[in-house]
């Protein structure tokens, strides 16, 4: 099969490898109809991710259709068309029974494997471990292109930001950053009930957009943006939860200022560096601070929300490209500001 | 100033009586601006409330001014533009600091005092006890006719019903009965973002208000309405949600048929008679069952979400009336179904 | 192998009947070394369970050692020791991703299966459907009698009752019915934080039983048990949770008539007749009924709590049997009353 | 009346000063049977919050008898045995309603005033304001030293540290830190069905303490202190509630090293200086990080677990002293270490 194989940093290529077999009893193997490109390999082809080495096929978000199963699957069958999320969950270890498989015991500690500890999606075969716990049947009537954003991005920003953060009906919610993660809990937000979305970001591209996902104002990242979106609060005195959707140390401190005495803030950013904590101001603030990988496990209810129309996740598909392109697909991906792209939706 | 009076069972009259004095140094007098009928007036007028006697001015839901304040109020001035809720709190017994002004202890247990224990608010001016812990300041460019349905129904259909059902984005909700406060309920479920809302009713009309207040799809009530609601589901097994909104025996017994293993049902209907609870089906179900007086502490959120356009509560209102008129407005409010109304504005 | 095999209503035989053998890749067979019997078992006896058919063994708790594993059991091995939970998990259903296992889908709706629709483990060996997402090892130290009631009994009590009802700290708390379920209430109960404890019971062996378990005050059923009961608490108005741990309407009355406005019924009870519900009284008292069949979700943290000793469960166990002699166990169960029994430990 | 009266840094007297005397209608003056000291008072000393100045009394914990009550009280009357807590509570800001008066807007968004921006209780009376909001009444039959450390202490470290972290049972819990706040934070960890509790502090007769309030191992601080308590959990991989109670960068590194995937750090200490959170590893870690400041709304529970025995408060109380005496008892607290102290009990 073809696929695209990472050869260390800034090398990857789209060649073909031998395809995936079944190795445990609850494997399957999908064949992938419509995948798509995370800014976290971009990540990987930068070198940041060290577990990823020469040879790894890429890629953790797709639709596909399952063309084989190992002797232990009882509740799939070849032709059955799946999402294959981000994470993927053994079903048994404490953490996976607890509904945390971003902590998968069974995969060492953490549930993306993916394109990561084994090989991804970015293909047109994969292999997926644990599928009857892991995969998610995709409801009659439903597309390729409404669903592919919920095997990752769509449950980061409603679980890791609208939940963690605690958003409920006619909260006042900040999302700093408004890329794809954090329109997605834009999106996300509006669905549970925020009274009122203000967005922060640098681009005004990008704030264009935020009003596109739901997002009631947006303020331009700088010095006084804090202070502005503190203002147009009825009390004055701050959001009730922020979401920071960056992972720098400046936009996650905008998103602590800007959060009221007993606020949230939610934190989906990836970091690279440690950041400082101005404990000596908040302590007596009732804050509470949360962080995560995404679990999937609202993947279910933002299924049902597809399917009845409630989110339109297609809005986040801006570019599209034949599978064989996939090379091109990374190019604008990589240069999403220039061509004003979201994410792209890659088909077989 | 002039009054609805009660003079016992089918017996009312707009008649000239004392203005209401400052008792406690905790009192406010409010000038009414607007006010409404509730069904549970109705209930009165027919006798069924013993604890209503001659005399008693009705009335329990009110947009106002504030024209006098007794001594120990600080927060309230002449002239403040106020929300007069159902329920007042005493800020103080054990009830009111755990949220539950419902049952306040200062008041015998229960928070609806008005037009039951004391003087209510279809009048020119009312006095309001604890002034400062019940009444709501009504935000600037927010009119009278969109927050004077936040006195009562709009936040018992959101407490009662989607707070107490645990409405959560993504579940399916069934309400039975389209009636002014099933109607908050499905308005308000739509909110908290369910993906499927579905009204029963056994009217027409009142099942063409549901969709215009956000249902889905709509079922006759009827023998087999259980049924095919079950069947919309999409495993088949039932709603998430059922909420009762009408307080009748079949529609319990409905609303009770219609819910999923693990789901809720919340009962908002005034019941007059005891049911029949079929806990030998139900023991293992994993069901809950909810009941409630309206607390009226999420009126400030709903003052939110009013002021921020996301709930538009002007829909209640579809017949207007003058203060004088108010003999007129009962009629047309006891013949709803007649008149095709939901809620009447009567203004001073 | 030897097991208790049911021959219809009445009927019972230890008998020689062939080994169970592995079925799936996910099943295991497990030795078992000690299980005990449940009042459910009795019921089955008597023909209630039509479910149950002639031939099949009974029993569904366990402690065991595993003698053989599926092809696709990676994290279990012969040797191994197991806790049999009276709940089986698929692991990949709706109901088991949202830790309901109770309303698993792959069996039917149900998750208990053992002695019931499939053979149990009052036997030698048993076949254990879903062993990885199913068992639990035992921690290493702990007895066998210190974890076989936390197969069924403990945490339908934790469960059903004390989490159901959200008993928190400081909580008043009254259960009634001092049998075993009632007692594994009382003792997770006192876990959770109740500041009182009271038992009802008809019997004053078992209100002493209940002294035992942590009861700080035992009440005799009758007439005017509530009205004791209300009177004992500091503003008599009510117990905060009611727990139901018989099942009987005259019992589910009184579990109703105790709580206080805002409290909790948790009924644990199985029951086989319709109750009538006072909802004509009820309907303003802001209460939650609950109901349930037992998850077993709570058995990894009722594992660690019975590590760290914070629960002794061995007092459940009254009497000690070997497995030849189980139905001299029985006897013994079946008149516990007469005994002064509880619950019988039947060993290998 | 005497008062101990701050007169700029480092500067305390025991001197005659007028008697307080009510200001506003909901007001009431408490004669003061017994007070104590708190490490705010030490820190306020040392000139470490500007907003306290020249001439205010201390202190803002005590229990004492109703002397006088304002207009608008009813439902206080002289001789009534009041505790009186850390915060007060105006009943009716937005704060105060979502049952948060640490932030009470009337009293400038703090709702600990005493000792701080009004007169304090470390006196023979003292003014009360917003007294039926604020005030508890101390049930029949419990005394002053069994509730003294209500006022503050108890309910900061079960709102702060247990509450926010959300102590469940079973939970394996760390804390940070044994002096006072933290054995508070220990002793109703406990309650609330922790399965271990570890401390860990530099001091071995703090640990010490540690133990008679309930922890099960304790720690001395160093280098390899979080290995250590890592390693003592089941898993390996952490506990689920590490509580931090001393308000230091170093103290705060430990608690949030100690926990596990999914975890909270609950933080109470007060802090004078930043910290640096390692979010580039934290991101990924599911955790929760808590701050606050107490609101004092668990002091109900509190007062009927100390009614019903369940939690012994005196403990706290290591020395005595006489009202005319508050000098020594400030000599003594300030020297802890030295006379093996935790609280001193100060009474008229």
């Amino acid at each position: 099969m073809k696929a695209l194989v990472y050869h260390g940093p800034g090398q990857k290529s789209w060649e073909s490898i031998p395809d995936p077999k079944l190795q445990e009893p609850t494997d399957v193997i999908v064949s992938v109809d419509t995948t798509t490109i995370c800014g976290t390999d971009l990540h990987i082809l930068k070198g940041d991710v060290p577990a990823v080495t020469d040879g790894r096929v890429l890629g953790h978000e797709a639709v596909g259709t399952v063309a084989e199963t190992g002797s232990a699957v009882g509740s799939l069958s070849a032709g059955d068309r799946v999402l294959v999320p981000a994470i993927t969950s053994c079903g048994r270890c404490a953490y996976c029974k607890r509904a945390m498989p971003s902590h998968c015991q069974a995969t060492g500690g953490i549930g993306w494997i993916f394109g990561h500890l084994i090989d991804g999606v970015q293909a047109e075969l994969a292999r997926v471990p644990f599928a009857e716990t892991s995969l998610h049947k995709v409801p009659d009537g439903v597309t390729d292109a409404e669903v592919l954003f919920l095997a990752d991005i769509l449950p980061t920003g409603f679980e890791v930001g609208v939940r963690n953060g605690g958003v409920k009906p006619g909260d006042v919610v900040a999302v700093v950053g408004a890329g794809p993660v954090g329109l997605a809990a834009i999106m996300t937000a509006r669905l549970a009930g925020a009274s009122q979305i203000i967005a922060v970001d640098v681009s005004d591209s990008r704030l264009e957009f935020a009003k596109q996902f739901g997002a009631d104002t947006t303020v331009r990242a700088g010095d006084d943006a804090a202070a502005q979106i503190i203002a147009q609060t009825s009390d004055g005195l701050g959001v009730d939860v922020a979401i920071e959707a960056v992972g720098l140390p400046v936009t996650f401190d905008t998103a602590v200022a800007l959060v009221r005495p007993g606020g949230t803030v939610a934190n989906i950013g990836v970091h690279g560096a440690p950041v400082t904590l101005h404990i000596e101001e908040l302590w007596i603030k009732n804050i509470t601070i949360t962080t995560g990988l995404v679990d999937g496990t609202t993947i279910p209810t933002l299924l049902q929300l597809v399917a009845s129309h409630r989110i339109d996740a297609t809005k986040f598909g801006t570019h599209e490209f034949k599978l064989g392109e996939i090379l091109a697909a990374y190019d604008v991906f990589a240069a999403a500001g220039e061509h004003n792209a979201l994410k792209v939706v890659i088909r077989r």
